[in-house]
Order: structure tokens, then sequence, then C-alpha cells
């Protein structure tokens, strides 16, 4: 029998799930060439505007294989939706028969994809958080701040949004998480004053200059998941140790893309964060030196926290 | 809330589907550029072996875009399961949302593909079927047959297949369809006895020869979906009007890519499917010529059958 499980069913047993552990090995795992990821299947509508993204993939040795459907139509929350929609599907790897299918509203993606900006903050983040720097206060704003507060004891955060309103209401979350939280006018007040930066804007121009970025900061990128959009100024690319989620999908999406397109990207400073977890490549080697987390989502992550709510472990 | 539909209640609905007339709109729309369907997504594993194909689209201006999960683990049969399983995902191409789930275990491709052989027979065979030949004698086989009686009157069969106890089970099948069926000892006998074709083997080898085929014969080929499958000697290709369900999916799978890796394929002759049906193309020409429907299955047809259960018309 097929499991059809809803959100509720989900979040209960994502409780009991140790999913920074589970991430963690999913990179490692990716990395050491152990799992099969083809490139992501896409597809894009224009009226109303909308794009859902295909990941899928197995472990070689592994138990299941994943499919994942994950859609961003920007017009939804007009009609009260959520942007995100999707759901996963784990099928069985010896016979094929579907064995769960997991309605999370494409709320697993949010949270692996925080999950994945703590896994990177852990091997590449200063020694001394000084501040969290937010830019972006929608739900991955949230899920990345839910995600860092286990791997950083730093409480302070300097958060920046187009929307005030949307401002006002992130600094109410963070507050009620213990931040102390301070709303910065632009982008560069919050390179000023953090040096551990997370970006989680759909922007396709860059939001962040070289020039503004303290060294020793770590940037995790994470809203730009597509060859169109792009968060960093690609010469804070070029200047720094860069650590890609999957350089295979580098090749045609992310920061990592757009910095190779202009022609500054330094391939001899880039490698693969599953190969920094797993200790076969150097994160930060020096306190001063920028570090930038490029992660365009990879489906092992899907695979990884989808086996984690199925087998509830 | 996402509707998730068991094999019964698909099956149900399907009675009052006109599933022929779906094909036959889907295979036109798709020719005429109206469909946006990117390449398929495919998933190797060997222990045990399986593959799996993801097949995705939409019509530019549908109301939901599809996403289809099917796999052959050909191991299955050893563990009383199908070989293929999978299912068919639907969702509202306005806001992403999945509308429907099909637990259809890889049913609804069994019929489309089947379907789409009668899509072929009624633009493509002589105009007096004097036999059906069939190659195979597994599931295809009897969706073929089950299609075909839609759109010829012609119930003598010939059948052949490498399984004695299969080729049993199969004539005891299609008799019971009203068919009057030889059992054919080689492929050759098929050929000699039949000019309406079906091939629906996962063969690797050329299972008919050039020499074999009498004028005037059509052939549908329905189990070469890959790159590595082919049930046609390929200068019967290079002989024939060559009629594809997809020219793009056939760079890179089924029979016409086989053809042309031999620099067999003449591509003057070849057309696609959906503009023979929608008269923008010309079928079969004269009565004496060979004509081959090369199917390798269009996720427009998965779109078309999964939407005309949906809908329930």
């Amino acid at each position: 029998m097929t499991q059809v499980m809803t959100w509720q069913e989900i979040e209960r047993r994502l409780a009991g799930v140790n999913v920074l552990g589970a991430m963690e090995e999913a990179f490692d795992a990716y990395s050491q060439g152990l799992a099969t990821i083809p490139p992501v299947g896409e597809l894009t509508f224009t009226d109303p505007p909308g794009d859902v993204h295909i990941k899928y993939g197995a472990l070689n040795h592994g138990s299941h294989y994943v499919v994942k459907v994950a859609s961003g139509f920007y017009d939804n929350p007009g009609l009260g939706l959520s942007s995100c929609q999707g759901l996963m599907l784990l099928f069985d790897q010896k016979t094929g028969f579907p064995s769960a299918i997991l309605l999370d509203e494409g709320r697993l993606t949010d949270i692996r994809t925080g999950v994945a900006g703590a896994v990177a903050a852990k091997v590449l983040a200063p020694k001394t958080v000084e501040a969290i720097g937010m830019l972006g206060t929608g739900i991955q704003a949230r899920r990345q701040l839910e995600s860092l507060v286990h791997v950083t004891p730093c409480r302070r955060l300097i958060a920046w949004g187009r929307n005030p309103s949307h401002v006002e209401d992130y600094i109410r979350d963070a507050r009620a998480m213990g931040f102390e939280v301070v709303a910065a006018k632009e982008p560069e007040e919050v390179a000023a004053k953090a040096n551990l930066l997370v970006t989680t804007t759909p922007s396709t121009k860059p939001l962040l200059r070289a020039a503004w970025i303290r060294p020793g900061t770590h940037i995790t990128a994470v809203g730009a998941d597509t060859g169109e959009k792009q968060e960093l100024d690609s010469r804070i690319v070029q200047g720094a140790r860069v650590v890609s989620d999957s350089i295979s999908q580098s090749q045609a999406r992310g920061e990592v893309f757009r910095a190779r397109q202009e022609g500054l990207l330094n391939e001899a400073e880039l490698v693969e964060l599953g190969d920094v977890v797993g200790g076969r490549a150097e994160g930060r080697r020096t306190s001063d030196e920028v570090t930038v987390a490029d992660l365009t989502g990879v489906a092992v992550q899907d695979l990884a926290i989808a086996l984690a709510v199925f087998n509830g472990t």
C-alpha cells in the first residue's frame, strides 16, 4: 500500500528526526559519487507566471528513489495560497513501487534548504559570529534562522527586506525565537554589521557588492536556484572561497554559474559542500577570507529528508 | 484538497471516457506546437535491473500540467508484482497545487500506449487488414488488441512470443475477445501472414527483417522506447513511410533513432503522428507502401488520459 501523508502527519514525524545529521550525510554521499542525480527537470509558465522544478535521484545502494515536484507561482498569495507548492514521492528502489506520497505543500523543501544553510555555516562561518545578516524576509529567511540556532550561539540579527510590513512581521518572529534584531535600511548596512550573511530573495540583480563585505565574512546564497537569478555581485564570488552544494548543477544555475558567465569565477577556489563536510576538501582556511556557499538545492537533500520522515528517524 | 485515486476509482471513471478521441486531440495539439514537453527524465538501476522514466509537460493554455513516473523492474514478476509500476500527477497550471494523484500502477500508460497504436492504425493501416500480426505476448500485446478492435473489423490474429506458456495464455485471451488466432513459430511467419503488424517486445535486436515485410503492410513499433531497444531491422525503416509520435524524442530513442544511427533513415519520409491525424502531413500514400509508426510515448498522452480520468469525460 502506498502511504499518503498529509502535512500534519509529516510534521509529527519530523519532530523525532535529526534533519541536520541526515543532510550532512546526504551531501557527503553525494560528493563521494554515491548518488545518481540527473539534471533538474523544468517547466515554465507565463500566464500566470510560475516555474516548476522536478528533482529526482537515488543513492546507488539505497532503499528508495525520490521524485520531487516543487513550484513557485508568484501570484498565489493574492489567492490566499503559498507561492510554493509541491510534493515528494518515494519509490522502492528494488521494484519501483510507490512507497510514499508526502503532501508537504513544499514545506520539506523549505526545511531542507534551511538546514543546508546550517550545514554550510557549521563548516564555513567565522569563529565568532558577531551578527547574522539576513536579506529577504520570507519563509526561507525564517527557515535559515531556525536552523542556524543549532550551529551558532549568536542571537544578533540584522534584517533587510523590500517590503516594510514583511520586515516588521519577520522581526517579530525573529524576536520570538530569542533574537535581538535590528532592521537595516539597505543591504549595505547588513554587510557592515554582520559577518554571517544569508541571502534568500528571488532577485535577478546583485543585492550585495564586493566592497561592502567585511574580511572573514561567510555568505550563504540560497535565493538563486536558476540561471536567471542572482543575489551576489560576481566580484564577491571572484574573491571568495566558494563552496557549491553541487558543482554539476552550478554549470547551469546559481551564483557560481553567473560568476562563470561573467568570467569572474576562480575555478581553483571552487569546492563541493559534501567534500568539505566529509573532510576531503578545505572549507574556510583563514580567519580573513570570505567564504560563499552557493546552494541551488540537490535532489539528494530531498531524498534524505523524505526518507527521514518515511522511516521516522 | 488533493484527490488521491486508486485503480478501482480510475477504472470506474475510464468506462465513461473516449480515450481514442482524447489521444487524437493530444497528438494533434502536440504536433501543432501547442504543448511544452521537455525531454524525458531517466533513472537506471542495476541491482535489481530497473529503469524509470519521468515524463512531464503541459498544453500551453491548459488547465493542468502532468508529471508521470513509470518504471520497469524486470525481476518483479518473481515477486508476484507487475514489472511496470508508477503513477500520474496532475497539478493546477495556475497555482501549482497538486490536484490529483492517480495511483494507476502503470496501467494508464499501458492503456494510452495501446490507444496510440489504434490512432496510428486508423490513419496508416492498409485498406483491408487481412490479419493482425502481434510480436510479444505481454500486457501491451493485449492493450494493442483491445484498441485495434475499435479501428479495424479484422478479427484474425497471428501471434508470436518467445515463451510458449505466455503465448498460450495470450491466445486464450485473444480468443475471448473474438479473435481467430494462429500461433506463429517465428516472426517471419507473422510477417508472411499479416499486413498489420504490432511489435511489443523489449528486444534490443531486430526481430523483423525487411525482406519478410509484404508490400502495403503497416507496422506499429511500440517496444523500443529507449536508445538501446530495437525491434525492426533499420532497412524496414529505410524503405518505409515513417510516422513518429514525437520527432524530437526520436532524436534519442526508438526505431527512428536506431535507423538514423545506422545511416538508414530517409529524413524526407519522416513525419509526425499528430500532423497526420490533423491532416497537415500525409500518412499512407499508396496501397503498396510500407508504413511504420514508431511510438516512444509522449507526455502529452499522459496528460490527455490523466485529464480525461480527472474530468470524467
